[in-house]
């Protein structure tokens, strides 16, 4: 079997080179049967591979050119040619890389990943994915976004996307998926959700529709999979990551507000240790624009070294998935149904 | 000077009247000046009364129906004559009390109150608010699910009953303003975010607008007033519920992991105390419906004494401040500032 490669943006990131070199040492690790394309400043990258012994595992792809995490997206895809990120994803294009992880410019890597990769067949706008964890484990939230607005039609084209990258990344067979509104009841939300909904629940489509989440069902891991317009997704992550900040704070507090509470931060200190693992952000790293033709991992662009690891896992358990294939079974199937208003007619 | 009096919707909310005498007994030890109407069924709330000695700041009125959680609110409002809630609205309208308290089916509530009290003048849509706990303290969030939608002119009306609000519940002199949006750039969001932006920054309407807001700010408390729409203000709001049970979730299976862990908390536990006040949501309850000829603040309909005692606390606030008169002022300068779009021109 010939070995499962990725591209990878070595120049993209609030630390890079170094994080990214960390980061692939980690991995490599766990996985030392997945090779890489790294695509940056050879000069810069040598002497790190040398140090880190990943020479067996990385080619690099030399580019002069880096787009900055302050470029404006139009601006750096006018200029992409010969950087390292649009390097990376046109290792993707050719073939030479089955997925492509950066840390880079956000708005950059998504223009670059559209310009190059094009949208798959049936898809108007990409999505951008987030895994969060939840209290049953980890679902996938989407659009985070990549759009601000989206459709009944965009909705719907999400969910199939969704729970093939699920399938894909959590294992669950038959992923759930909520549409993310402001009440339960069937009247609730505006007419698009309500479109949504119902084209959703069309059993020709085959989806494991669970009907409408509030916010607080996604913590609470009710569906596998929540689907929303960019604006609100990208909120309420924000305010998911805000909030959490904000009660680690009250914890750290309480646990250093008097010498018993250290005494006892001090006894519980392996328990402890779990939490501020499970706390950890670089744990759910890694975005996904869904909807190309082939795969581009986000990562956080101030992630740390484990961060890293983790966005590149989510490429390489993609490359060697099924999803984009299930996207198309999907999408041809919602080709083939009729739109939701002329079944109510 | 006279007595404040607040009306009580004692029959409202999962554990009334039980919860809601409580929770005056809690208030009236912290205000024993402020009187109260109860509205409800006389013969269950007489031997609550006795039984609490709360004779001397309480006077019964009764009614004979109650509106249920789950009643439909066009329904509700219909039948909504001779029930303990628009007793409680309707004292507010006559004068018998400078605001009303329920923990009662929140849509009923909102239609009572928009049909009893009416909109004042210059405003469209009233907004619902939540108070919201920060790094710094405590911010407003409005709308958080009164209306779906909003456009620019709702959003700059939203800021300047927010900001109103904030001045009298936070004691913030000069509150500062946020509109929540995906980016804190100029150019992020929606058409009608930018043009309630631009009409946010005249210097003309004399409010404090700090500019764009994300979700993670909300928490670490960079402004005073959040102003978005109802559907986003809704989402972020119980995600943020959602995510703050989700870490406390983690926070105790850390300390229970192991002995020594448990050891270690019972230590702690004067720490851990202070935290889990922190963390109780009934120290924020109460949301109030703004842009009315009066004040009606709703309470959670499951909270407990203490949170019903803190959505009391906010009804008198708000009774005993200047509120409503800085909302007409504001709205009035509103009025009178040519719209954005033609100070462009």
């Amino acid at each position: 079997m010939p070995r499962l490669v990725l591209s990878i943006d070595a120049m993209g990131g609030d630390d890079a080179p170094e994080v990214v070199l960390d980061g692939l040492a980690i991995f490599v690790k766990r996985r030392p049967d997945v090779g890489f394309q790294l695509h940056g400043a050879r000069d810069r990258l040598m002497p790190g591979l040398v140090k880190r012994n990943l020479l067996p595992q990385c080619e690099i792809v030399h580019h002069d050119g880096t787009i900055s995490m302050s470029d404006k997206p139009s601006m750096a895809l006018r200029r992409s040619k010969g950087t390292s990120m649009r390097g990376a994803v046109e290792a993707v294009k050719t073939g030479a890389a089955l997925a492509a992880v950066s840390a880079g410019n956000t708005g950059a890597l998504m223009a670059i990943s559209m310009l190059v990769l094009r949208k798959m067949d049936g898809v108007h706008r990409p999505a951008m994915t987030a895994i969060w964890p939840t209290a049953r484990g980890r679902c996938v939230v989407l659009d985070v976004g990549a759009n601000l607005e989206a459709d009944a039609d965009q909705l719907v084209t999400y969910a199939i996307m969704g729970a093939a990258y699920a399938r894909a990344v959590t294992g669950e067979a038959n992923p759930s998926i909520g549409l993310l509104n402001i009440g339960s009841e069937d009247d609730k939300g505006t007419d698009t959700l309500k479109l949504a909904a119902e084209r959703l629940g069309d059993a020709e489509l085959g989806l494991n529709f669970a009907g409408y989440v509030e916010g607080n069902d996604i913590s609470a891991g009710v569906v596998d999979v929540v689907v929303t317009d960019g604006f609100t997704g990208n909120v309420a992550l924000k305010t998911a990551e805000g909030t959490a900040r904000l009660v680690a704070g009250y914890v750290r507090s309480a646990l250093t507000s008097s010498l018993l509470a250290k005494c006892g931060a001090l006894l519980a200190k392996a328990g402890l240790e779990g939490l501020r693992r499970r706390m950890d952000p670089s744990s759910v790293n890694g975005g996904v624009l869904l909807g190309l033709n082939g795969v581009v991992v986000k990562s956080h662009g101030g992630t740390d070294a484990e961060g890293y690891a983790t966005a590149i896992d989510l490429a390489a358990q993609l490359a060697g998935s099924q999803y984009r294939e299930e996207v198309a079974v999907g999408l041809a199937r919602l080709a083939s149904v009729p739109p939701a208003e002329e079944v109510v007619t």
